[in-house]
């Protein structure tokens, strides 16, 4: 019989047991940030009705969602899909849920997503995303954009990652700058600056000639765009602009507002920068991405920002947000593939017993399970091979081995610990 | 415009924080008693060929697996389906990674699976599944069958069930028993003998009768069939039977073997019933199914067995194994409905911090830092609503709250932190 090709899809992850027990202790490390930070974490289907999916959908990502069709369809199903992040999804349970949910909603996603993008190295179709929001009725006071940032801040601090930078702005700035220029090359404007972060400068400066505008506005586009800095550093640059625009101004104050909240809670990797817009997203006023030093074209590991109204396809009522996700199946991916995983890679089990007979076996599992409450991962190996052969199984699952014979069973002997980094036996007390 | 529905589609479970939270707690169980055992986790792509999905399915199952087709598809993309359970997922992972996997290997999932059943209180479609097997390569001694059970056990106790009975058989039984009768009606007394769990024994004797067969044979059946109890009792009543054949002398010696361990363990819920036979299943040794005695009708909650060859479609390799899965989404759906869980649902947040201005949003917010670092949950609240809504807030999300004023961010005050369930309000240490 011909065997099946057993390789697991492109595009979707699956480790080693080893390297599995490190992706989990991240993610734990993660949960417990949210968790203490006050995030109430929930989980939503990853199957929807496609008419919430694509609701908010558009470009690349509607062209990317995957539609699921059962083998037999029954007449009651509406087409359906699978998330392609976790967004939309909570959009829609805070509509549904409504009533029963205490605003401000602080809320933890963790869980994969699906989106069909091209296979590509390090480029993944299902993946795990890690969200932090906080959703206000009506309103939401902007120290909370800050919470936010903390909280994934400190929730990346699991991988002790080098060089990471913060990097924040708000949209109300360049929307303010661009109401204080003629409204027909806005739009080009937008679409310029939004990609400055990713081109030379020089492409840049071209791309803003090409519209042939007054230098003036070309030097103001120009020193806008290499605004970087703390908050006085910064709260100087932009007055020195002297843009006269209530949405600058506004953007302004929150920018300051939440820069000056991270400076007092001394999370020093956070700094405005003005080339950070996410251009194509929902999002009105805060807006970060975070990148590692000397890894930047590796993009941005962890992003989000304010939302005015998410909810507007689902309710009528209006719930102002702010949120920010960290992609996990990537990070890890790209930390492991340039060696720079914090944790290193150990066998899983902490106790191996190794029952010389079968006449051991009973004593072996009772003296498991007191080692098991004591907290240690404990394996039994039951197998009928030589001492030899077991021993070298222990090595390759568990760190440490206990071997019980009819002495040690019988109390004649100590049981002794061995520990295989150390090659040291010690007695197990 | 019109507005969406905002409810999750049926047959997918999605819960308050508060409940989810719950949900959560006993998950982290599992997953720990999992770990405490030795047992290395793994995770599998939900997507997955549906080559490898279809090998192994059959009847209901291949007609209720999801498939999934992107938007766009490109060339290169095989069709694909997501998992409807974890079996088959470790077939492939097995057979793909078998040179970098220790054997006997015991491995963990916990995952959601996709199933298309029809729509029903209490069925789901997409739902959490948590499994334990261990697999051998060429052969795996039979202790290991007692270590998935008493694993499984003790993980199903953070439940706390009441009237919880783990019923054993050995599929070598039925078929040392079925090959000492004429050939013929071996099939439709396999198929009669299955399903006898479900109806009342009188439609189980109209079946046997049916068939013509002679009379000690529907004795020796029917005495069969209603054998049950530890250890001792069984061995005597399977000796009863007087049962000259190879097959069924393997069967008897393999569930007293697994019997005993288990009662050397004290796991008083297991014992021997030869109700339980798993029919349509791919398992040839060990089975199992677990029920609460008084919710019957609720059907196993936890169910598994052994199983000789596996991965048989994807390798030329022998990995016998043993495992069970707890059926999460749907036992936590039956507790909850039925008033049975044992954890209360509480505010899933440990402590809110009140500043009453802005003023104190700082020191609330390092406040929160030093009470996260000692393992609290804390969230502050940052509105500038007035204290009493502040308080009533926090009460909706939280076990206790911490008011800052100026006086208390001074240091003139001592702090002090009230608990929502008493009412009483002491210094905070």
């Amino acid at each position: 019989m011909k065997k099946l090709n057993t390789s697991p899809l492109s595009g979707t992850q699956e480790l080693l047991p080893q390297t599995q027990a490190v992706f989990n202790e991240h993610k734990k490390h993660i949960t417990e940030t949210f968790k203490s930070y006050g995030f109430q974490n929930i989980e939503t289907p990853i199957i929807d009705r496609d008419e919430i999916l694509f609701a908010k959908a558009g470009g690349d990502t509607e062209k990317q969602i995957y539609r699921v069709i059962k083998t037999t369809e029954s007449a009651d199903d509406s087409t359906q899909a699978l998330r392609f992040d976790h967004t939309v999804p909570l959009a829609r349970y805070i509509a549904e849920h409504q009533s029963d949910i205490a605003f401000p909603f602080r809320v933890s996603q963790i869980g994969r997503n699906f989106r069909g993008e091209r296979a590509q190295k390090g480029r993944f179709r299902e993946f795990y995303q890690c969200d932090v929001d906080i959703l206000g009725r009506n309103t939401l006071p902007i120290a909370y954009d800050a919470e936010v940032i903390a909280t994934l801040a400190e929730a990346l601090s699991t991988f002790d990652l080098p060089g990471l930078e913060i990097r924040i702005s708000n949209r109300k700035l360049l929307t303010g700058l661009l109401e204080s220029i003629a409204e027909e090359t806005r739009a080009e404007i937008f679409s310029i600056v939004d990609h400055a972060e990713k081109v030379p400068p020089e492409t840049t400066m071209e791309s803003l000639n090409s519209l042939n505008l007054p230098e003036d506005i070309v030097v103001k586009i120009t020193t806008f765009i290499n605004i970087k800095g703390n908050s006085t550093e910064v709260s100087q640059k932009l007055d020195n602009l002297d843009i006269q625009n209530e949405t600058f101004n506004q953007g302004k104050a929150e920018l300051l507002a939440v820069l000056k909240l991270l400076e007092d809670q001394e999370i020093t990797a956070a700094y405005a920068d003005m080339l950070i817009v996410r251009g194509l997203d929902y999002y009105t006023g805060t807006v970060f991405e975070t990148f590692m030093k000397d890894y930047h074209s590796l993009g941005s590991i962890c992003s989000g920002g304010r939302y005015e109204n998410l909810t507007s396809f689902y309710s009528a009522e209006k719930f102002p947000g702010v949120g920010g996700s960290i992609g996990l199946t990537r990070l890890f991916y790209v930390l492991s593939a340039n060696g720079l995983l914090r944790e290193q890679i150990v066998q899983p089990v902490d106790i191996a017993i190794i029952p010389i007979s079968g006449a051991e076996q009973t004593f072996a599992t009772n003296l498991a399970k007191k080692l098991r409450q004591k907290g240690n991962s404990t394996d039994v190996i039951l197998t009928d091979k030589k001492l030899g052969d077991k021993l070298t199984h222990a090595s390759r699952i568990a760190k440490s081995a206990i071997v019980v014979g009819e002495s040690e069973k019988n109390g004649e002997t100590p049981l002794k610990i061995k520990d295989f980094a150390t090659g040291e036996t010690r007695d197990l007390l």
